[in-house]
C-alpha cells in the first residue's frame, strides 16, 4: 500500500503557495526549482490539483498557479484524492462467490462482504484524520516550528518577507 | 493507494482454515480451488503468510497449511502487514529539506515533518481498525449472514459439516 510520490510533491507545493497569501500567479518551473523538483513530473500532478479544483491555472507568459481556495479550505485528504484518485485502499473482487462460494443462496451475499466492510472501515478512518487536517493547519505548525521557512518562501517568491505573517488572514 | 489482491486472497483463507477448526493440513492447491483462485500466485502468499507465523506449512505428500494459531489471535492488521509489509501508505522524503530548505536552519528540522506527522496518524487510524479485527470476527459475522457457508466449506474439505459450531471452540 503505498500512495503515489505526487501527493507529498503536492503538498509542500500548497503549502508553500499559501506562505505566499495572494492571487500571483507562480509559474510550475519556479515552484518546481522551490523544492528541487523534476518540473515535468511535478507539472503533470499540477495539472491534477487544478482539474480537482486545489489550484488555479492562467495560462500564458506571466501565468502560473494559485490556489484556488483560502488553505483553510483545502484538506489533506483533498489533496491525497486529487493526485491519487478516491478508491480505497482495499478492492473487494467478491472472492466469497467464487469456488465454494457457488454452492451458496443468493441470500448469502446480500449484505456486503465481511471483509470488504472491515477494509472499508479502516479507509474510513484513514481519510477522517485526513479530512480533519488542513493545508492551514500545516502552515501553522510549521511556522511555529520553522518560523524562517514562511519568509524563505516570501523572499524566493519575490513577496515582501515581511508581510508573512499577514498572508494568514487571507 | 492500494493493497495487493493477496491480503485479499488470504484472508479468505484464513477464514476457510478457521471454519475448519482443526490441525489437519490443507494442501495449497485446494486452499486454492477453493476460491478458484490461481494456485502458483496462491502459494506466493500461503508462504508469507508462514513467515509471518500466520500459517504452519507442513512439508510432505501429505502435507499443506494449517493456522498456526486461534483465529482470535490472528488480525486482520496481521494478514495486511504479512503480504503487504507493514511500511504506511506515506513514505516521507524529507522534501522540505530541499530547494528553500536548504536556506533554514538545521533546528527547523529537529522534529518530523508536519506533513508527514498528519499521514503517519491516518496511517495509525488505518492500522487501529485492522488490529480490533481478527479472523474470528470476520467468521462471526459471515456465519451470522451466511450461515451454510461453514458447513459448505467442512464440506468440502471432507471435515464433518455437522460439527462447524464447535469449531468455534478452538
Amino acid at each position: 500500500m503505498k500512495l503515489s510520490e505526487g501527493v507529498e510533491w503536492g503538498l509542500h507545493i500548497l503549502l508553500t503557495l499559501a506562505w505566499l497569501g495572494d492571487q500571483e500567479p507562480v509559474p510550475a518551473a519556479k515552484l518546481a526549482a522551490s523544492h528541487d523538483l523534476p518540473a515535468a513530473y511535478l507539472n503533470k500532478h499540477l495539472q491534477a490539483l487544478s482539474r480537482a479544483g486545489l489550484l488555479t491555472s492562467q495560462p500564458g507568459p506571466r501565468g502560473g498557479f494559485t490556489l484556488a481556495r483560502p488553505p483553510e479550505q483545502i484538506s489533506l485528504l483533498d489533496v491525497a484524492e486529487a493526485i491519487d484518485g478516491s478508491q480505497g485502499a482495499f478492492r473487494c473482487s467478491e472472492i466469497r462467490r467464487r469456488g465454494m462460494g457457488e454452492s451458496l443462496p443468493a441470500r448469502c451475499f446480500e449484505g456486503p462482504c465481511a471483509i470488504n466492510a472491515v477494509m472499508q472501515s479502516a479507509d474510513a478512518a484513514w481519510r477522517e484524520v485526513l479530512a480533519r487536517h488542513s493545508i492551514a493547519d500545516i502552515r501553522g505548525t510549521v511556522d511555529e516550528h520553522a518560523p524562517e521557512a514562511a519568509g524563505v518562501a516570501r523572499r524566493l517568491f519575490d513577496r515582501d518577507p515581511g508581510s508573512a505573517s499577514r498572508s494568514r488572514s487571507r
